[in-house]
């Protein structure tokens, strides 16, 4: 996989929007989505989004089999 | 609250940990955790831990309100 160019900024596509966790009093939302990074095949992700989704805070991605993981982690503890 | 100052380091506290998500080949673990920062009560907490849990990667933290929705959200979307 070709490394991000410093100077360039990510390129990055909400292929699917999946649900909210939580909305800001500024109209930030921390959303669970599937984002396609610089073009790659698109990863589970939870951040926090601005309204227009043109800007987002710090996140996590998540492949599949993590996103696997973490409904059976959830199930199990009874969260 | 307050404010940290940025020229002291971090307090964090692991008080539970829920779950293992995955784990790379240099045996750092993306974890589900309850965790205190600053001595604040513990927050849901997802991210990358060294094996001695001494060093963190990037993450993401929630709130109570923010897990249940997570958990019905992955429920529903049927992930």
């Amino acid at each position: 996989m070709a490394r991000q160019n410093k100077s360039e900024p990510i390129k990055f596509k909400i292929e699917e929007s999946i649900g909210v966790l939580s909305s800001s009093t500024n109209g930030w939302q921390k959303e669970l989505n599937l984002v396609s990074w610089n073009d790659q095949p698109p990863k589970f992700d939870i951040r926090s989004w601005s309204p227009d989704h043109l800007k987002m805070g710090k996140g996590i991605t998540f492949s599949n089999d993590e996103m696997n993981a973490l409904k059976e982690i959830i199930q199990n503890a009874g969260l």
